[in-house]
């Protein structure tokens, strides 16, 4: 079993970041797993999503059940051999899991950040992470890898550093949100903010946590990250309770859980307000708004992506509807007009957005196939 | 220009609900247009969804922009004919447009309802019509049309009271919520239910109204009733404000709007919240969540609607992900298990759900030629 090990790096050089606004002072959270082979070739960073961190893979020293949230994708003889690469999980600027973010303090003022935190972006968090590498004397990657906002951290590396890197591995995501994307993460915001909890994002000092707003942000998220498929098949019409007095089984309330559909949410709703930060969660819904490369194109992304040298694996997933196959085959067209290297596999998976973090055999080995043939490059190459 | 009367019926004798419990000294809100024919065979009822009322059609004296819902659809001259039929609008049980609701006094405590107002269904709402249909004196309907949850009237009406209608016309609608949308209804409830000024649904007595739980609520139904396509096509990714300090038109904030799709969201949201009732809206999402008339049957439609004796139209519309034509297929396969009569008209709209309130000239020319044909029938008989 891989056992994992945070680690902090501390940075006191400001960071400059995309909105004008600068950091300093920060720390950044990762974990390593596998060794950096003598020509530090071998090295693989993933970039993570909205909830997650650079917990990747492994799990804690006599905790058991705390796998990594790819633990299933990487590890010793997975489709990403740690016996092969040198895998670095890495946490951004502005969570609330370990690097510097809301419920740090700001080191100027003595404050805790709250809503003064800076509003921090794909780049900037792309900028962070190599200057990690730089931290780590790691020149050059094997592979960026993500998924959905993972996904778009990796693309975005393939234009701010297209010569530090070999291969970007983009997952079950697209080249920038469209408006239903933005508008579902408008409505989360909008429950969170207008919370009286909320405190303009001064929480901490009140000694409460806007859990309402979390609690319906979280609730929304869910349902776009299931297709109706497999909420269907998993949830459907049941009901949560068996035996009822009414003849239909129904309580006729409009307050009390009657479907599993609404026990399920609710469960995860309390559950994401209990330990996700208020603060983060606009932060990373508003990097994910505007991540847009082809934007200072005109929305030319062919053009947008010219600059990138790197070899592309793209994976998504036919019943995601948060972001489509057809997302993905944007960027794919975009990297063929460039004539990039591009590999693309579309997976007929049940399972929504949610199907990048699940046990997919064709998934899986697509990966698992992508990767052996980046090692054997390095094989040869050594 | 058609003028429209809203008028009021009166019902003291108690009725049974589906719950068990039973409403007495309760109105029912409702308008006519055109003229009941001697043979009282030309009436056609109107069922109205979450957001409307018995203003289907025409406007009211002096007030030029106060078009009825479905004024498109439904006047003289107009698809649904008023020169041939006498076509009524009837406001549902509960609402909040003006039968009795919560924001109602209960007549035998002398308090207002609030929370206290019984669950109502879809088969409560259609018993209630019956009454004032009997009230009116009108036996036999040429038709029940209905769209949304309307239609799910309009479709439990050729179960309930299959001798008294020839028609039945529903359009975007469901055999049930699958559980997406039970998801989403459940959402906005709980966004409502834990707004501090809900006070358990007696927020009328505190004075106040949940209207922050109320705009999240119609945040997220307006996302539900658009497509994909079409908020891409009138919202995109544009910047609501078009000249800004960045170089890329940001404004790095995580809480001011920037996108036009947050600014349609929010201004839907607000202007929301200032007309509706909290606990309409619960009441009406959870006729919503009930409504399943194959579950007596385990769940087969087929056997539900044995007992329907109308002829059919079904309309529904290509890009409505909240009822899509999968779903009006459903009905339509049941339909023909029983050798029913049925129209089927699947239309290539680009709007999503809203679609059946909007113009259309395919949509309004397959409603006009059914009503036509109901209108026909209507002159041979006679």
């Amino acid at each position: 079993m891989l056992i994992a090990t945070p680690q902090t790096m501390r940075f006191d050089a400001p960071l400059q970041l995309q909105s004008g606004a600068c950091i300093h002072g920060y720390s950044l959270s990762y974990e390593t797993y596998g060794t950096l082979n003598a020509d530090k070739s071998n090295a693989v960073l993933v970039c993570h999503a909205l909830n997650a961190s650079h917990h990747v893979a492994g799990v804690y020293e006599g905790q058991d059940k705390s796998e990594g949230w790819w633990d299933n994708m990487i590890g010793p003889g997975k489709s990403v051999d740690t016996n092969k690469f040198f895998v670095i999980g890495i946490n951004n600027l502005g969570s609330c899991f370990g690097s510097t973010g809301p419920m740090h303090t700001h080191p100027d003022t003595g404050k805790v950040y709250g809503a003064d935190f800076p509003v921090v972006t794909v780049e900037d968090w792309v900028n962070a992470q190599a200057l990690l590498l730089d931290a780590l004397g790691i020149q050059t990657l094997a592979a960026v890898l993500g998924g959905s906002l993972g996904g778009m951290q990796a693309l975005s590396w393939t234009l701010q550093y297209p010569e530090r890197m070999r291969h970007a591995v983009v997952v079950a995501s697209a080249p920038n949100l469209n408006a239903e994307n933005i508008a579902f993460n408008e409505v989360a915001r909008r429950a969170i903010v207008t919370d009286p909890d909320f405190h303009g994002g001064h929480f901490y000092e009140h000694g409460v946590i806007p859990k309402r707003g979390l609690r319906i942000a979280r609730m929304i998220g869910h349902i776009t990250y299931l297709s109706d498929d497999v909420m269907n098949a998993k949830f459907g019409r049941e009901l949560k309770d068996k035996v009822l007095a009414s003849a239909n089984g129904y309580k006729y309330s409009t307050q009390e859980v009657e479907f599993q559909i609404e026990s399920y949410l609710r469960y995860q709703g309390d559950k994401f307000a209990e330990y996700f930060d208020a603060n983060t969660y606009l932060l990373i819904t508003r990097a994910l708004d505007y991540f847009d490369p082809a934007k200072a194109y005109g929305g030319d992304l062919s053009q947008a992506l010219a600059r990138t040298r790197a070899k592309f694996l793209l994976v998504s997933f036919t019943t995601d509807w948060r972001f489509s196959p057809q997302r993905s085959r944007e960027v794919v067209k975009a990297l063929l007009d460039n004539k990039r290297d591009v590999s693309y596999a579309e997976i007929d998976a049940p399972h929504g957005h949610d199907a990048f973090l699940l046990d997919d055999a064709r998934y899986m080995s697509v990966m698992r196939s992508y990767f052996d043939s980046i090692s054997t490059g390095l094989e040869v190459a050594a």
